[in-house]
C-alpha cells in the first residue's frame, strides 16, 4: 500500500505484524503510554472498540495487531491528525477494521450510539493546568493539556458509550488518580484493575492504567508494578516483551 | 516499670527506644502493617493523634517512639485489648503521652471532640465478608473482619475527628482501594499520598497506605513501590531500615 506523505511526516515501524505508522515531528508522536495501554487492555474476540482522542490511531492499530478487537472506531478532533490516522490505516490495509471519525470527545455520545462498545480506550491529555502554553492551538498542546476536553468529559462520554459490563480503559498520570477514581464511581464505572508504571524500582510512578467496568461490583485488582528501566538505564525484560523486541533497544 | 502478665501473654521487643509490647497468642498480634503505617505517617511537632481500633496500642507506641506526635488517644472496643494496651503503655512509662480509651469506632465522634486531631490513624479490619468465621466473637475475627465496624464507619468517624487540613491515615488491602477513595472523597477527605506494598517486585501488592487531608485540594502523590522481599526471600534494605534493624531478620 502506497500512501502520500506530507512535509515533516515520516513512517515509523511498529514492530508488530509489519505494521507502520505515519508521524510528524511537528505534531504529537506516540509514546510508551500508547504501547503500555494496548498491552494492558484485555481483548475480546469480536469486540467492538472505541478509542477516544486517537491522534494517529496508534492504539487501534496496536490493538488490532494484538487481536484484541474486531471493529474499531478511532475518534479524533484535530483535522490533520484525522488525515494522518486515515493514511496510516490505509498504509496497513486496515480500512475494513478501523474507521477514523473526526469529532469532539465532549460530543462523542451524540456521534455514536450509547452503550454500543465492548471496549472504550483513552490516552487523554494529562495536564489540567495550561501553565506555560503560549499558543493553546498548538497540536502538541491539545494532545497534552486539557484545552479541548477535561477528564470529566472523557469519563462521562466513555461511560455513556461503553456497554453494560463492558470495559473502559484509561492511562493517566498518577497525581490524578483520586480524581479519576472519583469520576469513574460517579459515572457508575467501577474500577476493576489498576497497574502503576514506575520508571525505576525506587522511584515514584509516572503512569497509571485503569480498567473500569460499567456496572461492575466493588473490588479492584492492583497488578504487579510495571518497572520500565533497570538500574543501569536499560529496559527491563517486561518492557522488551511488551514491545515485542529482544535484546535491542525498542526505541531511540 | 513492672506490669502484670496474664496467662498466654508475653512481652515483645519493639527495637526502638527500648520499648516493649504485651501480646498474646490468643489475640491479634501486630503485624508488618502497623510498622509500615507508623513509618508512612508524617508526624508533626506537638501533634494531637488518634488511633482508632488500636488493639494493643502498637501504632501510638511506635509513633511516640518516632516522635511523630505529642499526645495520643488510643481507641479500642475490646476490653481485654484495652487492658493489655494500658499495661503496655505503663510498661514503657508513657502514661502522660498515650491515653487508652475503651469505646466503639462507630461512636468515636460522640466520645471525642469534632475536628480535634491533627492526625488520625487506623489499621482497620480488612475483610468485608465474614465467610468462614464460626464464632464471630473471637477477638482475632473482630480485628480482621468487619464485624463491629465497616470501612464507611472508620472513614466517617475519622473525617469528623480530623482537624481541617489535618491528616487521616489508613492501611488496607489494595482490593478495596476504589471503595476507600470513593468514601474518602464522599467525606471530604482528599487522598494526597499513597504507597503500595508489594511482597515481591513481580507480585501484586498486598497492602496500600493512604494519607487523606481534610479539605485538601485534588492531587495525589503516589510514592515509590515498597518492596518487602528480595528474590531470595530475605527482607529488602528498606524493610530493614523501617524496622531499625541491620542485617538481622527483624521478626521471628
Amino acid at each position: 500500500m502506497k500512501v502520500q506523505l506530507l512535509d515533516h511526516e515520516r513512517i515509523d515501524e511498529l514492530h508488530i505484524k509489519g505494521y507502520q505508522i505515519i508521524q510528524s515531528q511537528e505534531r504529537f508522536c506516540f509514546g510508551m503510554d500508547a504501547v503500555l495501554l494496548s498491552d494492558f487492555v484485555r481483548g475480546k474476540v469480536g469486540a467492538n472498540v472505541l478509542d477516544m482522542g486517537t491522534g494517529t490511531a496508534i492504539i487501534p492499530i496496536l490493538l488490532e495487531a494484538k487481536e484484541k478487537g474486531e471493529q474499531f472506531v478511532a475518534l479524533e478532533i484535530q483535522h490533520e491528525s484525522v488525515d494522518m490516522a486515515r493514511r496510516s490505516v490505509e498504509l496497513n490495509g486496515l480500512q475494513d477494521k478501523i474507521q477514523v471519525v473526526e469529532g469532539d470527545i465532549k460530543e462523542a455520545s451524540k456521534l455514536m450510539k450509547a452503550s454500543s462498545f465492548d471496549i472504550v480506550t483513552c490516552n487523554p491529555p494529562y495536564m489540567n493546568s495550561n501553565h506555560g502554553i503560549t499558543n493553546p492551538e498548538l497540536p502538541k498542546a491539545i494532545a497534552r493539556h486539557e484545552i479541548l476536553c477535561t477528564l470529566e468529559d472523557v469519563i462521562r462520554e466513555g461511560a455513556k458509550l461503553t456497554k453494560q459490563k463492558g470495559s473502559f480503559y484509561l492511562i493517566h498520570r498518577p497525581f490524578r488518580l483520586a480524581e479519576i477514581v472519583g469520576l469513574l464511581l460517579q459515572y457508575k464505572m467501577e474500577p476493576k484493575r489498576m497497574r502503576l508504571v514506575y520508571p525505576y524500582v525506587d522511584k515514584e510512578p509516572n503512569m497509571v492504567m485503569i480498567e473500569a467496568v460499567k456496572g461492575g461490583k466493588s473490588r479492584i485488582q492492583v497488578e504487579s508494578p510495571l518497572i520500565v528501566y533497570e538500574k543501569d538505564g536499560t529496559y527491563t525484560e517486561e518492557i522488551y516483551k511488551i514491545y515485542g523486541i529482544n535484546s535491542e533497544k525498542p526505541m531511540e
